[in-house]
């Protein structure tokens, strides 16, 4: 029996390991097994340490319910599953290498929209020189789900932490955030964007993990992270454990044009945004003032990167506060929490 | 607000991660940053290559739905995810190493059940000195399920994959493949098992890796793998890419005492379980006949192994052959298959 559209069920676990293995390139040669036995055996480079980190994004939760939407799109959503993984490694400035892909799937999705995930995600893994060398598959009776693990090196002990912040650093981040989280709000509320600020919407949908202005900014900073949950609530993570708090000035905030069209159209404050439950994926870290000149020199060297951004200070007294020209207003940390914020959820079912 | 019993909801995503921490051994020199940071930093052993698997559990699928049950019944299953994973290692002849443990919870589930859950997994990775580096939690609308990557360690080009057997090769097997099949069968029909034979629930519920029966017997076999998907179908993969086949003797095959009395109990050939799909978690691999004295020599000499078994032959000729005194009679293969078997659920829903 032949199907011309078959579903997973139709299709087998077998049948799909197949057509999933044709999607990936040649091994390198620090693979020696790859996909197809009982775990994949790979070679680390002599003198490296492994940096380590999973992620699992759920249907409907972490990203939209796929089911009726374009292959272009669901292959969309692969490579933002990888953004979201790279942006990990990209924070502790390493380098990713390998990559182990769990699915969890409804027997009833086609074959190829789960081919078209699958897709997205590789392609954008190869960009990375990224290899796939491992993976598991399932059937769910619950929301498609997808488990990445991914292994980067680092030399030992250059690796960033959220630790090592001191006060009087500067707080740098690279890009927009709170962009993603404004083209999030408008595609969730159906409000048009104004013509010209797509890029917001891009923001969410196609995120760009700093990989290698992660590994550019290594040596000049004093604590990295990723903007995954929202700007404060990453930021705190930097302030510990010694009770630091920050001062972030109200004008150094970035304010991207798309954002200020936006919120104009909108009739709502220019940050908005800023400080929502936010995947940006930018980097957010802090650096001694002396630091920051060779910092940017090497930053604006790198191609294609978005602009840096120091918008406040570390301080001795705990507490996130933000400064106005007269006035000082203590913030109040929004941000993603996953078993209470379920009500946020992408596509509430 | 305090809860007696709390649930995920009133905790917190952020306080079961702190409740989690607790569970958490001191991490041993080789882990750099451990659970906390962005991702984990670990250092490997010079000169060794990575092994690296990783596998997913979904409730009611491939493990008991644990609401209502008791806390150490959910301890029981978080130990057994670990031993599925610590099994594909194993069957790779490497050294178990460190961990990533992703959960998909919902809600509504008390935190001590979550506790129980964790405390299973940890204490059976503490048992075999791997160190849980990391993991991710995350709420879901559809089944809890848990999602292990396990890294392991080996010299390079010794670790034993599915491939290298020869014509002649025999077949061997440690324990007794379909004691978890007939196990999990009494359990789902509600048969009440015959007095003495409640090893075979054992058989599924608490499944032992053959973690150092793998490293053991790496220098004598052609090929290894392990059983979790039934007998048939696992010595299938040992006999690729050459199209190889099997003769297995029926004499040879493995009968425990408790499969004896059970079959005998439910009047059924007594090999019944044998070839069921199954989830043994038992090595089985080939050997050249020479090899076989040292092996069986080094083998026992281990404490606590269970018996290992010659069940057959490796063919020239493609097709799996079952011999008895005068007949051979060809076998078809039995075993799990994910979107096709999904009505072979733990508790279907």
């Amino acid at each position: 029996m032949t199907h011309s559209n078959p579903t997973l069920q139709q299709l087998g676990e077998f049948g799909l390991i197949e057509r999933i293995k044709q999607l990936l390139p040649p091994a390198p040669p620090s693979v020696f097994v790859g996909v197809g036995d009982d775990a994949a055996v790979w070679q680390p480079t002599t003198g490296k340490a492994l940096t380590l980190t999973c992620d699992c994004a759920v249907e409907g939760r972490h990203f939209p319910k796929l089911k009726g939407q374009s292959l272009a799109f669901i292959e969309q959503m692969g490579r933002r599953a990888v953004h979201m993984n790279l942006s990990d490694i990209a924070s502790m400035a390493a380098d990713p290498r390998f990559a182990l892909v769990g699915l969890a799937l409804p027997s009833n999705r086609t074959v190829e929209s789960i081919e078209a995930l699958y897709r997205g995600i590789v392609q954008a893994f190869t960009e990375f020189d990224v290899t796939v060398v491992g993976g598991n598959i399932t059937s769910t009776s619950g929301p498609l789900l997808f488990h990445i693990t991914l292994g980067g090196e680092v030399t030992p002990n250059l690796a960033v932490l959220r630790t090592g912040s001191q006060p009087g650093d500067h707080i740098g981040v690279t890009g927009f955030p709170g962009n993603s989280a404004a083209g999030l709000h408008c595609w969730l509320s159906e409000t048009p964007l104004p013509s010209g600020t797509e890029s917001l919407l891009d923001a969410y949908l196609q995120p760009n993990a700093r990989v290698k202005e992660g590994l550019c900014l290594a040596p000049y900073v004093h604590a990295m992270t990723d903007i995954s949950d929202g700007l404060l609530l990453d930021l705190q993570n930097l302030l510990v454990p010694e009770h630091l708090g920050a001062v972030l000035h109200q004008k150094k905030l970035p304010l991207h044009p798309s954002m200020k069209t936006l919120t104009q159209h909108l009739k709502q404050p220019s940050h908005q945004f800023t400080f929502a439950a936010s995947d940006d994926y930018e980097l957010l870290f802090t650096a001694p003032p002396h630091a920051i000149p060779a910092l940017e020199q090497a930053y604006y060297a790198l191609p294609n990167v978005p602009p840096l951004h120091w918008i406040g200070t570390v301080t001795e007294s705990s507490g996130l506060v933000l400064a106005n020209d007269e006035t000082k207003t203590p913030l109040t940390i929004q941000g993603w929490e996953h078993f209470q914020n379920a009500q946020r959820a992408i596509t509430p079912s």
